[in-house]
């Protein structure tokens, strides 16, 4: 094993382009601005970047952590650093607040220059293809030409098959990991769950809560509530919760009587309070929107035709949001299309946040694939 | 095959109680009422009695339909009627709206004696005990000393088997259909979104809505959203929605764009003007408080010991909400004390709500038990 440690103190940065970004919507976005963080170094032949596209609730603060705000150790700081599995010794990381973010990337809380009024619900529809289309806009201005990989958990994962799909001169490895090809009506109807809540909260006024001083936290906390269910595996939930009594017997009361219920609240109300419910919209929105086949007659392997990058699937056993069979249909079309691809399913009680985890096997093979990508 | 027909005109009854009934809360239920409907004749021996237990929204109009609303049939049309698997040309079946229901039985909607008002979110706490301890009094009042079976799918099925275990000398035979002996904590984890969904809507009031003139029908359509992904499988929600967009393409928008979207919404919107949200919270509540072994250190054979009734336990190959190995914990635990079970699992494609449909594999099941029920 290698000696681990973190990247340290990391520090934003915020690239800003003034061309105009032509959106899938049809809308166009006049200039924006990326906010986003590197670790490691980029060598002289700038052949050893790699870029880290978040999930639906993940930011550009990826590993390390701030100076002013210790705690805020970034979302996978356990894959990445020095001598971890996505070694930043031998990679430049990158990792990027997507648009239509809440993290300081133009989005629903960006100043609209038409208006000068925030964005807000006005914000204009972004996909996963738009957000490739920005993640090359930064690549170029930070001067890398191609990507020795993208990886990406769940919606992040989607984004790394895109890219592979968009620019695949520009993409050495795409690592896509408990993701999809597309999601299903269940996983749709989960989303329109968490959008209801939202968009019928009195504090939503439209989407325009800003301008009187609230934010709609019922409806986002509610979001978050079912959202949550489904990144965690029943079992998960049974090892770590069971039937475990507050009061050790029913009180025979709506307050919290089992502990889940405790965890689930206090879930949803720390994602309120910090979390902007027009980025959720837009997020749950990019998702169901996400089908690359759709454009090829629902073909997956003649979406993926163009695709040059190696790729690595990798599924957790106890995921049901995206299930180890959903996996399968993306390395099924990779391997119909004669694509090199490497595919590993681990075993892990965690559920869809499996993604997030140290598991030793995942990590492992996190590990060989990145040892053996050549910079 | 037989031939099969509709039991008809039904019509509702009332039956009253002047007696207190003492609730596992702690509170007494000064005198109350059920309303309740029966089909076919009980016999001389008044030995052919059948109890057929509703689930979560369900209500006592379990099959034929009514004089002045013909379109409104019972729930359980398809399975009870002459010549059907549940035959009434042999069998008196009995449907029963439980206590703290919203279809006439008393519960929140109902005079609080105390104070003149609607009971409203001060119903006090049932359980599925308390339940079948109601369904005792009203077969005393029918002059049922012993049902031939007790029936009931989902809480149906968990009141199906509390029969067994609270009044043992007075079933014969108890139907467990896709249920389970406890909830998890997925399980209890849904019924808090939805639970939250009503308890923080602003027009709930604390529960006494009825006095301001609304209800909260946002919280209700929320958690019937939430209720029915868990009802359907992923597959039939595929089969029956997949990613079909309402207009053909996206067209970049928080309304209707698959059409999955737009059937929930429709289900939570009908659900929410029919329901009571007090009667949802307390069912969903009893729901979570089940768990018989709960008071025999877990251990449900021990729960189960003093039953004499023959056990049918029948589980859905896709339900999730209650899969089949929840009813092999049931039947575990009934060959573990020595008692007479049959199982089957059902091959079907439509999750949870399948023991509400006309499978005929299932139905066969039924109706070959039923068959051999000596009367």
């Amino acid at each position: 094993m290698n000696e681990t440690s973190s990247v340290g103190i990391v520090t934003p940065r915020v690239a800003r382009f003034e061309q105009a970004l032509a959106l899938r919507c049809g809308a166009s976005l006049p200039g924006f601005k990326l906010v986003y963080e590197t670790y490691g170094e980029l060598n002289r032949e700038r052949s050893n970047a790699v870029l880290v596209c978040h999930a639906l609730s993940g930011s550009h603060h990826v590993a390390g952590q701030y100076a002013d705000d210790p705690d805020n150790v970034g979302w996978w700081d356990n894959l990445i650093g020095p001598g971890k599995p996505l070694d930043t010794d031998k990679f430049f990381v990158i990792g990027v607040n997507n648009l239509g973010g809440c993290y300081g990337s133009t989005g629903p809380l960006s100043t609209n220059p038409a208006t000068g009024r925030r964005w807000g619900a006005d914000f204009p529809f972004v996909t996963v293809e738009d957000w490739v289309d920005s993640h090359a806009r930064l690549a170029d201005q930070l001067g890398i030409e191609r990507f020795a990989a993208v990886v990406g958990g769940s919606l992040g994962g989607m984004q790394a098959m895109n890219w592979a799909i968009q620019y695949p001169d520009r993409i050495g490895h795409a690592l896509v990991i408990a993701s999809a090809p597309k999601l299903t009506a269940q996983n749709i109807a989960f989303n329109e769950v968490a959008r209801q809540a939202i968009l019928k909260d009195p504090d939503f006024h439209g989407g325009h809560y800003y301008e009187h001083g609230v934010v709609p936290a019922r409806g986002l906390a509610q979001a978050r509530m079912v959202g949550h269910i489904t990144y965690l595996s029943d079992d998960s939930m049974d090892r770590k919760f069971g039937r475990k009594l507050r009061h050790g017997k029913p009180i025979y009361s709506y307050d919290v009587e089992f502990e889940v219920e405790s965890y689930l609240r206090y879930q949803g109300e720390k994602f309120a309070g910090f979390f902007d419910a027009n980025t959720y919209l837009l997020t749950t929105r990019a998702l169901d929107y996400y089908d690359p086949a759709a454009g090829h007659g629902g073909d997956l392997t003649r979406a993926l035709s163009a695709a040059e990058a190696e790729f690595l699937v990798v599924s957790f056993s106890t995921d049901w949001r995206f299930a180890p069979s959903r996996s399968k249909e993306i390395v099924g079309a990779l391997l119909h299309g004669d694509k090199r691809v490497s595919y590993a399913e681990i075993d892990c009680a965690a559920g869809h946040d499996s993604f997030l985890l140290d598991v030793p096997l995942y990590h492992g093979v996190l590990r060989a694939y990145f040892d053996n990508i050549r910079v």
